[in-house]
């Protein structure tokens, strides 16, 4: 069916409908039961909890309901895109390409006015420079670290996680939140290299 | 360990793991595949993103992103009181008691503004009376009919769901929004009376 035919309605509810697909779309992550994988679902509602709380530690004033905008649709483009998980080093090497691909199609199921809209927040995420995405940034680093942590690293040592990788991906953690930065490295990561957890080199 | 002894930022940690158990709490609702049962983190996940895109179809003007705050906690107290299912007349008959108490436990890890905050949120949902409220208790009447509809009405016929039933849950989904609501009785509840998958009564 033409989408031109159909009402401002029909197609919101067409891109909900397909966004159902993100609540499939499954992380290395595992929950703090330590035995189911997270979806892409669950990670964008605990990060937009999470903004709502600690949107306090912030380095700058950011737009709570921007962020968490942000946020909700982060993941969306894993839908055609699939996970790309950080430390798979060839994955991230086309997860661009893909993602960008996912992403026209997607958006575009929504009214113009909303495709671009959420589009434009996407590209504001990816690109990491307002407050509200390096904050947003910040929450999607420091998530899966306290869930890795909650289930006492499982998955760092599933991956054989070096901590020079970890410190690599969070070399920009610090920039949305300092505070929230500092928390997770004392908390979440430090005692897992001191148990061995991590690979310390 | 005492509450007292605790910093703000360890309580809100403390809080933030609690909730991801919300991603085990499973729903009668399926996914669009048919096949997997939605969690309750999926679903605040999905109405906090219906409430971005159809905030505009409100009967009255909202605050977005108050309404999006008590969407994702509003399922927060069934971590420790459980899924009712909307048409389970026992289950509902103690829900209320159940999730009192769960409220009191669960908000009470936060630190004390935070808890009030949440835990204010999540009375206003239950009363339904603000406008924010009422919209967001009509996407949470909207999403698992239109997840039902998807998945050509199975778990309705699973439960020998009848339109007297239905039409009794949403007897206040009009107040949130008169065009959502006429949109999913067209849409998702309408063609599954008529191809006998709700029992028409």
């Amino acid at each position: 069916m033409l989408n031109v035919a159909k009402t401002r309605l029909e197609r919101q509810f067409d891109f909900i409908i397909e966004a159902d697909k993100e609540k499939s779309i499954y992380r290395q992550t595992r929950l703090s039961n330590g035995k189911d994988h997270e979806n892409d679902a669950d990670h964008a509602w605990h990060m937009a909890l999470m903004c709502i709380l600690l949107s306090e530690y912030s380095n700058e004033e950011i737009d709570v309901l921007r962020t968490i905008s942000m946020i909700l649709i982060h993941d969306i483009v894993e839908i055609d895109a699939g996970d790309t998980y950080a430390y798979d080093a060839q994955g991230v090497s086309t997860q661009r390409e893909r993602e960008e691909k996912a992403a026209d199609r997607i958006y575009n199921l929504l009214p113009p006015d909303q495709a671009e809209k959420l589009r434009s927040l996407w590209d504001e995420f990816e690109e990491g420079k307002t407050p509200e995405a390096k904050f947003a940034r910040t929450l999607d680093n420091i998530q899966p670290a306290m869930l890795n942590n909650a289930t006492n690293g499982i998955e760092w040592v599933n991956h054989g996680v070096r901590l020079s990788q970890i410190l690599n991906r969070n070399k920009n953690t610090a920039e949305g939140s300092a505070a929230l930065w500092n928390y997770s490295f004392e908390n979440f990561i430090k005692p897992n290299v001191e148990s061995g957890k991590i690979i310390e080199d």
